[in-house]
């Protein structure tokens, strides 16, 4: 696997966020409203997107460690080692984080959304419509 | 956005499918058993993953177009256009698919799964732990 190629991948976006979140983190950090304020050259991607939409947010977690391979789930050495990949920790080989999120508004390249959990200045590598299909359990 | 940098991920391993799902796509397609091969160096990184475990893969759609901004989707030209972003088309400006999954078994470092709808061959980013926080619509 060492011998595939490196992919290279450009922010669409980045997460900004009012000074009142600092410190906030996980649920409360979630609740508070936040904007992806996108490359405004892709703003043509958002057509059919609108307010109540719920989307997938794709994240680049750009201070994770990325040589961490197993961690005390949620930072508390009261829960047994695990597997990064059996986590949603930030720390991971590649730090994309994946959080479903609503949109409130759209204002040009500006999407003002609810329920990200990324700080302010986290850059944004995708969004996509939720989908039952893909972002449910698999059942045959 | 043009002055971010740019982020250099590499593949966590590849999907491997039996010859027999050539042609196949879609639902056809997750229904068959896949292989992720992962880097033997990242084995330790599955602790606590099991048959049964539901998991959501990131996974590179590395023939994607990446500058095409609006689609008719699936392809079908009676659908209106719409954005990328309002889509889970592979095309995108960064063609990581996320989809859901089941392990079926574990033998080291490659995992048995059922779900995947990613072609043989196609580069592995990041394996997560299915999570009804992150995973369905967002509420407050």
């Amino acid at each position: 696997m060492t011998n595939d190629p490196i992919i290279a991948l450009r922010p669409i976006g980045q997460v900004k966020r009012d000074e009142g979140d600092e410190g906030l983190r996980g649920k409360a950090l979630r609740a508070r409203p936040a904007r992806i304020v996108l490359d405004p050259q892709l703003t043509d991607a958002l057509l059919g997107l609108e307010p109540g939409s719920d989307i997938v947010v794709l994240a680049y977690f750009h201070e994770a460690d990325r040589d961490v391979l197993q961690v005390h789930p949620m930072g508390n050495r009261d829960n047994p080692l695990r597997g990064v990949f059996a986590t949603r920790s930030p720390a991971r080989p590649n730090p994309i984080a994946v959080t479903s999120a609503r949109i409130e508004r759209i204002d040009g390249n500006v999407l003002h959304v609810v329920g990200l959990d990324a700080l302010d200045g986290t850059p944004v590598l995708d969004i996509k419509s939720y989908a039952e299909a893909f972002d449910t359990p698999y059942t045959a």
